[in-house]
């Protein structure tokens, strides 16, 4: 990231913060030069970058007024999960399919989808890649990049570990067909059939789906919107259930969008360790932060090579290429070998193209446009909400990922808004997915991974209808007949 | 398979099973043409075919005789299988991996190997395949092609099933990372942890470390070294452990080579529907037949959508790429599901590559060079097996795949065998690898998948010598003193 992107996202986070409020003006290019000790025309390029992301506003001879920011935003959620704390088992798999089956067509809003735009990324250049490692492809490779997989691609993943600042060994690295698959292989490889397992609350259905099929109970624990989940709660679930591990998203989680900070992460490291509990640490989001750098995962404060640290490229460089990976610590013979046995490996032309983009350079200046077009994005859409939704619609402020998590007024069932709003062309995520106990029913997750065009601008119009309809049951089901109906 | 190619196997066919004998002349090419109603040129073709696979010879004046066959072969195994007839817990997966990863690096004469050469494939047309598919890939096919997976793939193999005489429909089939991964999806969606399944005996490791890994109970049934499975020991196991599922090769039975009769197979699926049991059909070598035509799976006789069958492109076309399908009949849209919570889908690129270079033809020709030349490798093996190992050894003679069955004499060691071949470079797979009781002790299975080069000559004449000597203990250990030991 260059300097005046870093100021900018200060500038931004204090914005998002509401350390600058609606109407503030900024210090002069001259004050903000001297106190940050940057050059002038740094300080341009940031305020100019400000303004195209249309969050502050020059006036003539007057300087820079903030023109968005917290004001702009609505309230953010109260600590919304209160789970009992028991260990239940799961059953939420077919409810989550029937939904996610339902959002996959392109004529539908994809506010409930899983997926950013894949116009986002660098189709042209993976294809140049592709192009170029397959010419060169030895057929040998198809043998010797079988698990633990492509030797190339390992160095390059170690290398960027080694710029976050992590020491992970290339020998660590399990290629994997995508992070869900690392994730599983993980759980998998310390975890079986009715043994418990902590996840935050709410969580990524995925690892609801994936204790579900294995026959884990799940414990869920408290998780704040802004900093993750609750180490106090979790050293409670530790005591009493002894679960066999711990999958926790702690960048940008899937769906709050919460940050843990590098504090809390060590505290949650030296939890765990303290009672030898695994953290199956899910960080795809990881490097699509807003903010001057990339948060650290909890594996930085791991000594132990207790955490499992999985991820992919699906998010950040190649979506439906399929390529993510597990770096497991003491558990990587355990995760390569469960691999081998339920898919074998990774197909050996995709783990060379993505070795070959990497090894050509490129990715930061890609992930650099990607995370700005995401941040603009989310402002476009917290805006829209604003504008549309009812008083009492509380989001979650992410400073990064591509997902808003929205509280609707209480007597809002997310279940028909979903329900109501595919009928009219709309998907959105409802809260039930996101939990063992089906909670969070007045709750929904908002995709701002696409761009706001003036479809998904009136889309939002309409749910922010349907939700002030809903909010009155009297007058829900005649909400929907304002919109185009197809069912009806 | 063009007429000349046809009538040549059948040949073939009557050499391997000893119809024809060493020094039989064979009829002249104008009794053969009139016999067989077909021109003279085809018969000729087929005897030169014959002759440039190392079968038969021209001699002057005289006409061809038969220079090779049965009598150049080991003889058939005893039904080495009798397992006890209990369901037991499967405890062989370290074993197994203990021995593949010994095999793998390419210093090692690759007897053990799972894999034939990758030599044999053709990688040159499929980078072509792929460079055109990548070009023309729409980023939202990312999207689009998430399980069941890309459309124009599913139909190419939905294409040949009907060539086959099978009507599977498109909307059945589900992509999957190679056929590992389709068996384990069937086999996840059909049985819970503690549930029974029917497997061969001997049976593939895979299926083995699949049953233990999800904590399957394995009932082992005798397999015939020609026919497969027994339906008779079929049936008792049936009704007596009312086991979720069957998970049988009908085609060139890994290890075995074994091809169920196609009678067989009617009846197999008669038994298995009237105990409304489903049947996990491996079928990954059911293109590599060396006869006159693609044996059809079991699948074909089923009606009531009870067969899973499982395939791929790693062992026929394209190793490395990861690419293999299910049709799980009745139960599509669990194994999809299944499908979607492991690994979401196959990587689009290689799935859009394959669906091109199926769609511009080349696969059949590709298909005809690879069985002739396992055909070959298979007698070159067959031959130096005879040369160079003791009386008492037994091998199958499969019609298609890559693999043989060795049955040693009794006293030898197939695991000392094993370790002492690798210390001098050497990998073979032994037989208790394929058993949950650790059975066939002194069996191996070899891969006849490379060509017999001097590197591999010599070292199945240096294997000969070590079944030799370990077939009396007493000399066992001296034996490999012979060798160039790396150990010693």
């Amino acid at each position: 990231m260059k300097r005046y992107e870093s100021l900018a996202e200060d500038i931004a986070q204090s914005i998002r913060t509401g350390v600058l409020k609606l109407g503030d003006r900024l210090p002069s290019v001259r004050q903000a030069s001297a106190s940050r000790g940057v050059s002038p025309s740094t300080v341009f390029e940031a305020y100019y970058l400000l303004e195209a992301r249309g969050l502050i506003r020059a006036r003539e001879r007057s300087g820079y007024y903030v023109i968005a920011g917290a004001r702009a935003m609505p309230p953010e959620p109260e600590i919304v999960s209160r789970p009992d704390g028991d260990s239940t088992p799961v059953d939420v798999s077919t409810l989550v399919f029937d939904i996610l089956e339902s959002t996959r067509s392109r004529d539908v809003v994809p506010f409930g989808s899983a997926f950013p735009s894949p116009l986002l990324f660098p189709f042209d250049r993976l294809a140049r890649a592709m192009t170029t490692a397959i010419q060169k492809m030895d057929p040998w490779s198809t043998i010797d990049d079988i698990t633990p997989g492509n030797a190339s691609l390992r160095r390059q993943i170690a290398l960027r570990y080694l710029i976050d600042g992590l020491h992970v060994h290339t020998d660590e690295i399990i290629i994997t067909n995508g992070a869900i698959d690392a994730l599983n292989l993980c759980l998998q490889a310390v975890a079986r059939p009715g043994d418990a397992v902590i996840i935050e609350s709410p969580s990524f259905y995925g690892a609801l789906q994936a204790l579900e099929r294995i026959g884990l109970k799940a414990i869920e624990v408290p998780t704040h919107p802004r900093e993750g989940v609750d180490l106090g709660a979790l050293a409670l679930a530790l005591e009493r259930h002894r679960p066999k591990a711990c999958w926790l998203m702690t960048n940008f989680q899937n769906p709050l969008g919460s940050l843990m900070p590098d504090e809390k992460k060590r505290a949650l490291v030296e939890l765990l360790t303290l009672h030898d509990v695994p953290l199956i640490e899910d960080d795809v989001y990881g490097e699509l932060y807003f903010g001057s750098k990339r948060p650290v995962p909890a594996k930085a404060f791991d000594t132990k090579g207790l955490v499992m640290h999985c991820s992919s490229f699906s998010k950040s460089l190649a979506p439906g290429y399929r390529v993510g990976w597990a770096a497991p610590g003491r558990y990587a013979q355990a995760v390569a070998r469960q691999k081998l046995t339920t898919t074998l490996s990774v197909s050996a032309p995709v783990q060379a193209a993505l070795a070959e983009y990497l090894a050509k350079g490129g990715y930061d200046r890609h992930l650099r446009q990607l995370r700005h077009a995401l941040s603009v994005q989310q402002s476009a859409v917290m805006q829209a909400i604003v504008r549309h939704f009812p008083a009492g619609t509380r989001a979650t402020r992410p400073s990064g990922g591509y997902f808003l998590w929205l509280e609707l007024p209480e007597k809002v069932n997310a279940l028909e808004i979903h329900r109501h709003a595919l009928s009219l062309g709309i998907s959105v995520a409802p809260g039930p997915m996101f939990s063992a106990q089906r909670g969070f029913t007045n709750c929904l997750r908002i995709n701002y991974g696409h761009p706001l065009d003036e479809r998904a601008e009136a889309a939002l119009a309409t749910l922010g209808r349907l939700v002030s309809a809903y909010s009155d049951p009297k007058t829900g089901a005649a909400a929907g007949n304002q919109g185009k109906s197809r069912n009806i």
